[in-house]
């Protein structure tokens, strides 16, 4: 097992490293294209059992749309459209033939050219409002509550594990309504839904938020967000809410009858979170030893280690360590027994720290002697020693405190990392030397939003929910301002 | 409600007004894809969960590769590209631009021209091989067990929903050992799990077998099949599982040193189910008044419907109803309990007969009187009363009946429609007066196979496994044989 880079030395190199060492991620052979390996999809895939829960919880039933959209689809909204096209993959012709050079060589057929060119969706709008054309006549059939789990290719040029990848595994909802009122309702519910998976199950704090008009969602009126802070201090977007006005409607021709009879456009929205959040998820707990994840998102919770010399101690140990096993298990706790003999206690300890599990108990002869097992913590990597005697209670309630620890922890980092400033030179020190959440005064104008953009690489990462009404000044043009904003560099 | 036509009329028009009446599915804009609606998901993703959980129970892990291949190594496996070039989408840009003629249109830019061509994967054996040549070194990294779920695009030219479509989702195993004989020991065990899905989770009987070698997927050395027999006598595979030998092994250079300390290639399995299966489900148990679902797969299970005049019955039906629906929920059944007032309760019978619901418990003052309710059971369409104590126990029960006698009634369908011929004359005569399954003798040449094709569309649908040996002599050429085989028309 290759020691990885410390955070000090190189965060970025760490975070790679670590995808990679942890068994999260690799690359493939496709450019900016990576393959979830099992450890990782494990992750992912109880990320999202739990949003898929939330989301029928709060009335989403799950469909799903073509992976294609039709150019003159993905035309029809504008600004969508703009938004996108830079960075999609266009598919042109649906055959290929053997190369009349080699024949071990294939070509694409130029006589199965597509009429019209496919966009593999970067996000499903365009083929979604297409279809509500159909379903919506009346206001009795409206709200439309739809999500779905799909992956989507977005043609980055600068591609990262996770963060930002040319293909990427996400779920998007998709709903229409009768009202403005009731869309911007949804609009808020799911960002709240949202903040409540990240902190409460992920154990990331967020900011909620809504973002300034130049960093909204290309066809949306209002894109709410929320926003997390990694450890090098730098703002990830964990996911975003959008209301989409009626700009679907219109460009999809999207009409239904209100109740007063009176024919209307029908109001979107459109949110989503992807496997980027296994981004975040790194990036917020995890040390120079290697991953560290909330209980809730673990694979295996609890590792059990036997110390022995020689097979009759082994024995021995095997016989309690299978116990707490099947009790553990009974409890619902992922467990994993590793009596394996071809590693030895150290080689396992380092392994499994590597790998996040947040509880190891590790079990000798003195052990067997004195009816304890000692027990170390991945996520502040203390130890204890504890009676075997109702073990498994103790494991289940430290589950929770873990949980609950690990966003503490990661509060308390972010917390101390919101700084108010109150001049252009003093948010310039901060960024520099600090980094973090920069709170500061702004006169609300696209013009120092970039400016400062382009003088620091920190932008308007959200205007907080509730924000507090505070007269002051905004940075560089000195006009009134009535509230802060947060600034930050991110990912 | 427009009333669907009959099986009897046109069993392929049955097939696709059924499946669009039922809120199962539609058509898109882009041609061969369909949208999948929230029911027709709902019954798709208790699928994927009880063969997730048999995937899992049987050692394997999920994970995720690129949706896109490169031309390349698409073109590794000769026969495998051979069989999938003639219908693959092909990605060839990466970028739009602004129409220079027409600013509200989009075009493809041409300076986006991607070196090598993307292929859209119609399966995922190169990329994965491509992925397994650096997972494996040493006998020590195998098996590896993996899963993948995911959309796969085969360009096909005529498409029918769920059974052929353009996209589709699936599940696609890739294993990799270091013996032949676990290999095809894991191609078997995987025919298995997916026939013990089929029937007992499902309710559709199917013959396992192997398929002949020119029925069989393309790059592997067998392929292992269930075949369902639909109502109108036509088969549908409903799933096969691939021993690849080490043609993957090879054409990707995956090699390892075994315990021997001998460098071999690894050797390879693939195994898949679609949406597809959604086709088959619908085919084998529905009726001309709508789908008929065994209950493990119905969204909605049981429906409560209230038969009453005036809103002080409605309320007196209420109190009960609501209680009744709680005691389902408390078994955890899939209950809903319809009391709309703006449809009557004929109107909600034939809603909820189209979309499959397994029993129908209808309650009016009479009831209420006499403590019972009507049930009404969807498969057989028969009509009883039973007390209202306990019905809960009733309705539990009940289900398990209707799982059961769903499955029981196919099979009879399926066994009284395998008919052994020993003619050519006779083989025809009953493909065109009665369908189904035909059980005859083959002499084993691709010859015979081809005209039997060619000349009634009948293929061999498979050898069934453990198949009883009898001399006998071949359809056409009159050579001997050893073994009958199942020949039928298919979709």
């Amino acid at each position: 097992m290759a020691k990885i880079t410390s955070r000090a030395e190189d965060y970025s190199k760490w975070y790679n490293e670590l995808v990679v060492q942890a068994d999260l991620a690799e690359n493939s052979g496709v450019r900016g294209c990576m393959v979830i390996k099992p450890y990782g999809y494990a992750i992912w895939e109880k990320m999202r059992d739990e949003l898929d829960k939330k989301f029928k919880e709060t009335g989403h039933q799950n469909a799903y749309f073509p992976l294609f959209i039709p150019k003159s689809y993905f035309e029809a909204e504008e600004q969508n459209a703009e938004g996108f096209a830079k960075e999609c993959a266009v598919v042109t012709h649906y055959r290929l033939k053997t190369d009349p050079n080699n024949p071990k060589k294939l070509i694409v057929d130029p006589e199965a050219k597509l009429e019209e060119e496919l966009i593999v969706r970067p996000t499903s709008e365009a083929i979604i409002w297409n279809t509500y054309k159909k379903w919506i006549q009346s206001y009795r059939d409206l709200p439309i509550l739809i999500n779905q789990w799909a992956n989507v290719v977005r043609w980055e040029m600068r591609t990262r594990f996770f963060l930002r990848t040319a293909e990427f595994l996400w779920q998007e909802g998709h709903t229409a309504h009768a009202t403005k009122e009731e869309a911007i309702e949804e609009t808020e519910k799911m960002i709240h839904v949202y903040s409540d998976f990240v902190e409460n199950f992920m154990g990331i704090p967020v900011i909620r938020g809504i973002k300034t008009a130049s960093e909204r969602f290309a066809g949306a009126d209002e894109t709410y967000c929320i926003e997390a802070l990694m450890q090098d201090g730098k703002a990830l977007q964990a996911g975003t809410s959008h209301f989409l006005g009626q700009n679907f409607g219109k460009a999809f021709d999207v009409k239904f009858t209100n109740k007063e009879g009176k024919i209307e456009h029908a109001w979107g929205t459109s949110w989503g979170t992807s496997t980027r959040l296994i981004g975040g998820l790194i990036m917020t707990h995890s040390d120079d030893l290697g991953l560290v994840l909330p209980p809730s998102l673990a694979p295996i919770q609890v590792v059990i280690v036997p110390i022995f010399k020689g097979e009759e101690q082994l024995n021995q140990i095997n016989e309690v360590a299978f116990e707490i096993q099947d009790k553990l298990k009974a409890k619902g706790i992922a467990v994993k027994y590793d009596n394996r003999t071809e590693n030895k206690p150290g080689w396992k300890f380092a392994e499994y720290e590597l790998k996040g599990v947040p509880i190891r108990i590790a079990m000798g002869a003195r052990d067997l002697e004195n009816q304890t097992v000692e027990i170390a913590r991945r996520d502040n990597l203390t130890k204890e020693v504890q009676p075997l005697e109702n073990i498994e209670v103790y494991i289940e309630e430290l589950l929770k405190t873990i949980q609950k620890d690990i966003y503490a922890k990661a509060l308390n980092y972010r917390d101390s990392h919101i700084t108010p400033v109150n001049s252009y030179d003093e948010f310039k020190k901060v960024l520099e030397e600090k980094g973090g959440f920069i709170s500061a005064h702004w006169d609300g104008t696209a013009e120092v939003e970039e400016q400062i953009k382009n003088e620091t690489k920190a932008t308007i990462r959200c205007i907080p929910l509730n924000n507090e009404l505070e007269d002051g000044i905004s940075l560089i043009t000195g006009k009134p301002s009535k509230q802060r904003v947060i600034f930050a560099k991110s990912y």
